[in-house]
């Protein structure tokens, strides 16, 4: 069957922009959907570098100047890679353009951002995606299953961590080119909407909505080298974010995101304990999860290290044989995958710019009890 | 040399009361110490079980009441291995009578117990310490000697957790033989004195003081038959216990500990972060350490598994060879090690009736909070 | 700068088919080469199929006949991606029309095809590559630069493993399309082929020549049903086949490869101990290495599990953030990257066909000393 | 019930003196048994170093000539813990004498030895064992039960090894104290007697005798310095052992010992895969075992990592409570109250003599075959 062409026009070459051009590229290679995307054209401000960005990637053409990229006929699906505070204003122009529209995470800078956005995209009726990738590890995808399958039985406990290790040298300036995430103006908060945020969204997907939390965060390095002004300036934003929550079907969890533990890069990691199982993912290993079920037999009941990459696992069938890992940047051409699928049965794809604005409501929630020092709950 | 008899008089015969008859049988066949224990009395309120405790562990009698157990003239050391609720009196009773004090954790029920208790031991001037055994743990005490040594840097996190599953079922009873803690009045608290108490007096002894907390607890199962009235009664304990804090030294951390993580049978981790390097430990694999150091070169930099095992890691030169573990019950003989080791030396061996009740402030200052719904400054 | 155009025809659509046609779509989106890949053709015998294959790779146009495929003059380098039992043929019909010839491995079914091979590709003097990718996988090549450094120091013990579980069942058929690698016509032998020679291909390259051999080979079904014939037939293939080595560097080594042991997928197992340190891999988490240094400080000392996922690790600087790992297709993206990039500066990649001959020299020696049950000496 | 003494002569106070002395002195404050053992006396050529591990452990007296121990008449059973050379001359002496006889292992130097030893005890029909120590591991013995209740169904493969690395430097001389293991006058053997002897003791109790064997051995370092002649003198024994086997139920295995891989203290490991289940266990993690059973659902199948510290593993009702576990002196207990059971049901405990020489059968023939360089059968 022949597939429908899909002109996609990408915002940013950075590392994001890379893993979005990667899955549009890849997708079809892999899965059998009802469009092809094609690299339409990338748009950034640096036109030497936006050009030889297209003609690596293959796109087609490039632009400096986004706005005209929303005006283009020729771009069907707007996809957003640059810096956070870039989000909402390229995301509205393009709904109301009538362009899809896909956002890398967060989707804006605060719950207030992604409110006006979810109002654009939902009037304009524009397909709409964030890009919060973790749900697309096969892994993660199997814990979905296995969770809404009543495998785990009644939650008692939910922990998830993010930890890094990057920023602890008191050298490293704050903002420009691959600093802008320490950069509040840029980026609106620090760990809080970097890292939290991708914990909160599996979270809430796995296990539903967060009533209350209690939040702690912490600058440790309240002074940095700006490296646009020039100046030694007061750091903005949080170094490490940490709270306590209560979710709604009475689960206790506790998050934690900080890029002040040494010696992990990008460890995030999750478990889900319950009545009759417990599931435990991190993304230092991907491919592997690991589940207890208690109902196995009483001498040889432990915890299994499942490893993923067989036919029977979410997403495993479309790769290569039992035993052969893949790795990170396939969670995006699976997301990719995802969307292209809705799109061809006329379905929204999760997480929609609303289901990212819970996630926001969960992030404004924990930054406003780290002020207040109190439990506070979260708006719907 | 010749080293001095030290006649033990034990109270209580359950797990604990293995635990430390092994730990003083134990010692001298593997330590060099000026004092020898002699295992001379066994205490408890069955005689038949009295006495065939004593026989299996050569006790060379047994007492049904505590009190003539402590009056006895023949007795220098009195080590309390009975429920939480008989504490208290026998402590301070022993104190009192002149005899050394060992006491099973936690010391007391709250902090209230704990401050009686500190105050006669300390006005009767006895030697006394508290069996916090994970403080023994070869590969927790190298941990305290490398922060010692400053190889971690300055702190930036701490994360400990105690994780158990075996009183999901809600057929289990609350109280009576081997369920007393389930039972508030004799227990105190639930997880909060079982199990967070250990995380903290690790945490504390390796990191400083605690500032403030911000709890949470909660009971699963509301009601469960009580094994002694027979009746179903409401459950005063708490299943689970979590609280974020605020160390001293700046640190943050998160705390938790619960009965109902299904896939745990007595998890306990603990990690500290620090500038230069981070440690991670884990009571199921408790001959390893896990150590991280950033200064090792780039490309072969990674979580190193020590397999404390060698004669120059903590009390490793008195058992066997590289390679060969040792477990649980060894915790506890190299806390009565030190113990009779300080005593050669007239000096206090920690942690004492004082440091414990450090310890219980903090727990009090937990439960207040998860009360309160407020950040609860830790009294000291 | 501007890119040479480099023209591939690509026999085969299968496993290795998809892998290849991956590796040269990809390489240019993360290496920077003086040569472009242009999928140019591909040819299998079913029209229909390889005309699919293009569409969904994007090759230009598609052939039923290899024979065309290598006539034709749009065409630099023949990539060889079919079974085992066409290698020959192929490889050397495109070397004497003067093209590149890369071929995936085993190169041929014996030593005595792979030496008609070399003569020919020599004698036409073009590039020619065996696709042993594992020696691209990161992690292994970080042991190559350890080793060459002397990290390791004297060698004493190799070990090697390849285990599989996929063809216990005695209902599998031999022959026929995905199994033909259970036709020993078709593949020339069973595991020695398939599994052990990448092994020992590994080997030779890490750590030297091997002098001798005794093995053991076992077929443990006797007979199965053939896919093609219809017929139930003798299995000429060996199910697993294992032997003991002596390097020429004096180190000990055992190597196996086995499809009936149950629990492992695609477990490729390699460690190499020497006097100074020693390192460890394997295919199931293959973004790790297992890393041991005596000369750490003692108590400090321990197995380092190296995390291969930084900028100063092999090839991934060209992928994304620390942390974020990449599988198993990314080894023949960089043995590609290799290759162009060798092309450029007219030199040889390795393994060549003559480097994959020393291979089956040595699987050779093994099938004969499994036979003669004695040690055989590896001809050179 | 009444427990009748067992009076115990022990043979040596190093290493296994001590293994053996804790080991009679534990056993019966954990395990209910119809004897109990009675530390009578310690013999050792050494009077001062004999009395003071008599004041040590317990022990009433002490002897210098163990043929004096031997004539006692309270002594009810001779336990050797001296080095190899003794073990015949001793063993046969206490059998003659009609005592009770326990050795460690390897029970002889070579199995002409054995074959006199065996004799004799059988003559004289005394009880008698083997200090095989690693049966008695719970994870191993779970692994016994499971293979006997055909949970593994048929065996395809079997691989052991033990790996140590503390005999790497060349300026480590051989023989005397602590040393006697380099000298092959006393030892008999390097690693085959040492190591490899425990590889094969535990591998036929699992899987059956061994057919035949190919092997290979290595002294990597060919003279140093005798710590006794004062010389430097060629070394007798053997660095490491690798061989090949077939096992006579079709099974193929690998075994491999040496001193020289860096890295590992004591890494003894063992795997049999199986139709339907595999396992594997190491000694550097004894209270673990690995288990994965091909039966489960195929998306939640893998490795389960069995934390064997529950009721109902082998021995560990006896000991403390699910998640704490005990080390390398256990198997030592748990053998002794293996002996004591099956001596009030007047049964033998495996392994006696006789199963020992079985075992020196194999170690013999794979010294045969590393001369003669062919397989060799091994001799029943």
């Amino acid at each position: 069957m022949a597939k429908k062409p899909l002109n996609i026009g990408m915002v940013g070459y950075g590392f994001m922009g890379r893993t979005h051009s990667n899955a549009f590229s890849q997708v079809g290679h892999f899965f059998d959907l009802p469009y092809k995307p094609v690299l339409k054209a990338i748009c950034a401000r640096d036109a030497a570098k936006a050009s030889a960005f297209a003609e690596q990637w293959g796109y087609e053409l490039s632009e400096t100047d986004w706005k005209k990229l929303v005006e283009r006929k020729d771009i069907d699906l707007i996809d957003i890679a640059s810096p956070n505070d870039t989000h909402m204003e390229i995301a509205i122009a393009a709904a109301k353009a009538g362009k899809m529209v896909m956002c890398e995470k967060p989707l804006g800078r605060n719950a207030a951002e992604l409110q006006k956005m979810v109002e654009e995209v939902e009037k304009a009726g524009v397909p709409n995606m964030v890009w919060y990738n973790y749900r697309r590890v096969p892994a993660v995808m199997l814990a979905k299953q296995l969770i809404d399958e009543g495998k785990l039985g009644k939650i008692f406990h939910y922990r998830a961590k993010f930890l890094q290790d990057w920023t602890i040298s008191k050298d490293l300036p704050q903002g420009g080119a691959g600093l802008w995430r320490l950069d509040v103006g840029v980026a609106g908060s620090g760990v809080t909407g970097d890292l939290l945020a991708h914990c909160i969204d599996t979270a809430m997907w796995l296990n539903g909505s967060i009533d209350t939390v209690s939040g702690m965060t912490e600058t440790f390095i309240k002074e940095r080298h700006h490296a646009l002004t020039g100046k030694t300036e007061k750091v903005g934003i949080d170094d490490a974010s940490l709270f306590l929550a209560r979710f709604h079907n009475g689960s206790l969890a506790t998050f934690e995101a900080t890029r002040y533990a040494r010696g992990h890069k990008a460890l995030y990691t999750l478990e889900i304990n319950g009545e009759h199982a417990s599931i435990f993912w991190d993304l230092h290993d991907l491919h592997r999860l690991q589940y207890f079920d208690h109902r196995d037999e009483g001498r040889v009941r432990g915890w299994r290290s499942l490893h993923i990459t067989d036919g029977d696992h979410p997403y495993m069938g479309k790769w290569w044989v039992p035993g052969l890992q893949i790795g990170y940047e396939h969670t995006f051409i699976h997301q990719a995958a995802d969307f292209l699928d809705a799109l061809g049965k006329g379905k929204p794809a999760a997480p929609t710019f609303r289901d990212a604005l819970a996630t926001d409501q969960v992030t404004d929630a924990v930054l406003k009890s780290a002020r207040t020092k109190q439990w506070e709950n979260v708006s719907a």
